[in-house]
């Protein structure tokens, strides 16, 4: 069978401020933070999303951009991220977002697919909540 | 239950020329293009990981910054990502990086998991190839 990677495991996104980064995440987001040994010196954070294998990264880039032990990297500007989320769900995403006073930016539907919901992280990243759908996924 | 999103399903990096890093990640990652109607004008493409539910997005900052129909995104500088593979791979996976003229920039073995291997795509962006293992997920 053709190698090829079996998924995403880990995403990154840049923070300037770590600490309200992942109030902002696991508050609104409800993700969980693990595995802090990785990250000395206020580098990043790791926080899980859902049951699956799936790990978003928070990562300091002025720290980053520096290496060290591991190759450097580092972003500027506003990366994006899509989480998955189930269509049924989406109302509750939408009360969830007005608790914690994060503005929706917009709401978009592909084709005929429910909305894909766009808002923003502290840092002016670009999030979205979206269902599988969107994509045709191949086997 | 507590809500909360079920995975990442799109990770994004930003690249400067589109079919030279599209290349790179059918050939080398072995990864499938889809869905391009998404994507008018050149602004970046969709690539399926694996038979999981997972899309690495590449954009080109350009045009993505400039916004239009959907909130305006893009960074500068090296993006990180980590894709999930099998530890029985690893070995073909270096195979594969030499095979493509990929230089390894970095082994490194989080604890006593077997070694991450890093190499960066045509743009400089800082890729991974990890086993699940190196983080201790929760259920």
């Amino acid at each position: 069978m053709a190698l090829s990677p079996k998924a995403v495991l880990e995403t990154s996104l840049y923070v300037t401020d770590l600490e309200r980064a992942v109030q902002f995440y696991e508050g609104v987001l409800g993700l969980r933070k693990i595995d802090d040994g990785y990250f000395p010196g206020g580098r990043g954070a790791a926080l899980q999303v859902g049951a699956e294998r799936s790990v978003l990264l928070l990562f300091r880039a002025e720290i980053t951009q520096q290496g060290g032990e591991l190759p450097a990297h580092g972003t500027a500007g506003a990366g994006h991220v899509a989480f998955r989320v189930e269509p049924e769900e989406l109302d509750e995403w939408r009360k969830r977002l007005r608790e914690y006073s994060v503005s929706i930016e917009k709401e978009f539907s592909f084709g005929n697919q429910p909305a894909s919901i766009y808002f923003r992280d502290p840092d002016g990243n670009s999030l979205e909540l979206a269902v599988a759908s969107i994509w045709r996924f191949e086997r």
